[in-house]
């Protein structure tokens, strides 16, 4: 309920790039803060001594901590609506799988302390709501839309666009990461597309 | 390096049957206690007095708590290599999957208290090791033997039998136990075969 003062203070033409760069430089030393202290250790306090700046920096941005990590997530995350998608099914259907490959390993480091932290579930729960409404589940309707294009195209079979058929390839990320580890090789991700999607979705003699 | 004494004492003929009760007396108070305080909490003692018994009842069968636990486990894990096979691809495919669905719902509970506590990692994962040895793998390997089978009829096609292929249905549930939750209902796993597998795998036209 507080009023934020979003006036610049006098010193105004210097200001916005400097606050850019400060902004910039408080989300990297959130991130820091996550991958050494964990989301549980990670304060207003300790990001502002990290950054160099003071805590009346970070609550003129952030309200709290929830916001200030969900920004500095964000802030590292790839962005699926930046991929230019192409038209040809496989290579845009490869490109997304990146993008959620990507977007898990740029996170495991910050989420595996969190998952360490005594306060795990809300903590963990918070990264994963984050990484899933900015990557997840943008990349999964795309992935979802890739192969409408390709069904309305003529060149996937009719019922290609499935919702389960789009859930099989962010599956067997899923599954690898679980089993195997959070860093996914891009051969995996090139098998999933040539071994299961193209033959799943693939208009054939009788399809 | 205890040798331990395997004789039983001299009441013979009514101990055997009596040894398997109390054995699995011992057994469900394990679960239970897995249930309730979770692996950290759990101790050879708590699990005695709850199964009514001593300690030395317990340590003459499992000489610490992890074996316990682990037997414990297999008594509540259903056990793959006793799924009757028909012959039928979608029929088995179907059955491997509920034996892995399964098998998670089982064990949820436990898991789920011992991803609270503070030994999260060292239990959880011993925990993950006995499910995924017990019933994941042997799960998955079958569904490649099943499908192998298929080929080898000439009913699949001739790559369906490919380690990406097999691992199309345990990534599907794995996926939904991460983003919906542990019990996976029976209707999404008929789709997994419907929708994704039969279409995945089956020798059409030009298959």
């Amino acid at each position: 309920m507080t009023v934020v003062n979003r006036q610049a203070p006098a010193r105004s033409s210097g200001t916005r790039r400097r606050g850019k760069v400060l902004e910039q430089a408080i989300l990297d030393a959130t991130i820091e803060q996550l991958r050494t202290v964990g989301y549980v250790g990670l304060s207003m306090e300790g990001v502002a001594a990290v950054a160099g700046t003071g805590k009346a920096a970070l609550y003129r941005r952030w309200s709290n901590r929830e916001e200030l990590v969900g920004a500095a997530l964000s802030s590292v995350l790839p962005d699926p609506t930046a991929i230019p998608l192409s038209g040809d099914t496989s290579a845009d259907l490869l490109a997304l799988l990146r993008c959620m490959r990507d977007a898990i390993a740029v996170t495991h480091g910050t989420v595996f302390q969190v998952v360490r932290s005594e306060a795990a579930e809300a903590a963990g729960g918070m990264m994963h709501v984050v990484v899933g409404q900015r990557v997840m589940d943008p990349c999964h309707e795309l992935i979802r839309d890739v192969l409408r294009a390709g069904v309305e195209a003529g060149r996937l079979r009719p019922d290609a666009d499935s919702r389960m058929i789009a859930t099989v390839g962010p599956a067997m990320i899923v599954h690898y990461v679980v089993h195997t580890g959070p860093t996914v090789p891009d051969d995996y991700l090139v098998s999933i597309v040539d071994e299961v999607l193209r033959p799943l979705t693939s208009a054939r003699a009788n399809g």
